[in-house]
């Protein structure tokens, strides 16, 4: 199977158990929860984790209840980022965003919804005895990434940093925080889920940092670039603070540093090289998002 | 000891440790994190961790990082619960609310901050081998309570339900979620930690419901005498409910059904029945809030 086939049928799958642990009730908390996440997102982070995970033969049931956590953080990031008190962002995805959809409370406490189901799903994962080790390890990478000194910690910087004081080093700080984070989380934990040693796990992380940086240089290069889209104001902003021409080769630049990781490490790792190449195409959006 | 001594060691070994992790940094959003939480709350839902566990033979330092978490995710409820899309209160334990003092943005972070601590607590929680199936039992039970189908679930229902179209039921029901559930799982983690079998837990799960059902009342009562406390419009409210008379009949009804849930398992368990008896006091503010 090529790549884009064997994760089409992951994508697919994370998307089935999304849906199937969303289904629990039918209240507007919960309408508002599967709204957020079943809205087309790429699912780029479970994928990162799956094809992760493949390079050291971890296997996809032991492996779903962590992609589908991952996701689930980063659709509760996203609600809570769209608030009025954050971006105030009205759209999504082309939708209305959640709390335009279903009001300021809900989308607040679907946000708070998601974060914990996230835990949840992970703390109740089921894996044999001599995984537990494992499992652990994963949950603990996940969440500190997803925590004051990761992702939130990025967030904060990001509504505080004053782009007239940013430098090369601020900027690629709040992006491995903000963004880089969670990527970096992906790849380690289903490196860690498949057993992989203290050099693959690095050479893993090595990688992540460099997509996560490739990832919102790129999003910010297709945000300039679309029309419509309004980044708030004073926001810290890769274009911005490049110039598109630079931004563009600094995108290249992670891309290839990430491919070199694998390499240094001599992995397999076609779904992940595959999912690191893919971000130089500015217009396929299959698995970004 | 006494159990009021014991409780109050408990109580400061608890308030050093959150003190020590909420030091990690310097920024506002740790100094919003630090504000909401070391600002002299009760630390009942720890205490009552503790408590449990002592029953069964926990060991403090076992308890510890499942006492933090539990406080860390009852204080960003709270904070997500202050701000102006929800309950809208200036002001929280008689100083500014955290969106008041560190502005919505930073308040909304710091409540995110402090639920993915707690996981982040928990799942770093050292345990010796023979323990980690107790310890994810734990973290199970603490996300659920947590969660859309606990806390989270009973804040939705709060915000949702009109109280005019209240019932005694949906009454409860929504305390057991939004007070109840946390509770539960204090005393159930405690028990799960301490190695308690089925019907062990089982009897914490029916002491745990009525101390969460007799201190929400117990918190109504105290809200509708105390002045200048005003509660959003339209939320349901135990006194408004049954009146003051039959308001404090029930709080005596939940707490000496508490008790009667460790008379049935002739468990040696004084903080437990202290803390539940304590409710009855009207003015001690020891170890509730």
């Amino acid at each position: 199977m090529r790549p884009e086939e064997s994760l089409a049928v992951r994508k697919r799958l994370v998307e089935r158990e999304l849906g199937r642990v969303l289904a629990r009730e039918d209240s507007p908390l919960f309408q508002a929860m599967r709204y957020a996440v079943l809205n087309g997102g790429k699912r780029f982070r479970p994928l990162l984790l799956f094809a992760s995970g493949a390079c050291f033969g971890a296997r996809r049931r032991i492996l779903l209840p962590f992609a589908c956590a991952l996701e689930l953080i980063h659709n509760y990031s996203l609600i809570h980022d769209d608030l009025p008190a954050m971006d105030d962002d009205d759209f999504r995805r082309g939708q209305p965003s959640c709390h335009r959809a279903f009001g300021e409370d809900i989308a607040l406490l679907a946000g708070d919804g998601l974060l914990t189901l996230a835990f949840e799903m992970m703390a109740g994962a089921a894996v044999p005895g001599e995984l537990v080790g494992r499992k652990q390890e994963a949950i603990r990478s996940i969440s500190r990434a997803a925590g004051v000194s990761g992702m939130i910690g990025g967030q904060f910087l990001d509504i505080t940093l004053s782009p007239e004081r940013l430098t090369e080093k601020t900027l690629e700080d709040l992006i491995l925080r903000k963004t880089g984070a969670l990527i970096v989380a992906a790849v380690e934990a289903g490196a860690v889920l498949g057993g992989a040693r203290t050099p693959e796990k690095k050479c893993m992380v090595g990688f992540g940092r460099n997509v996560g940086l490739a990832f919102q240089v790129r999003d910010d290069i297709l945000d300039s670039s679309r029309e419509g889209v309004q980044k708030g104001p004073q926001r810290p902003d890769a274009v911005a603070f490049f110039g598109m021409d630079k931004a563009r080769k600094k995108l290249k630049e992670f891309v290839h540093r990430a491919v070199a990781c694998l390499d240094k490490a001599s992995l397999r790792a076609e779904e992940l090289r595959y999912l690191a190449l893919s971000l130089l195409d500015l217009k396929a959006e299959a698995f970004h998002g």
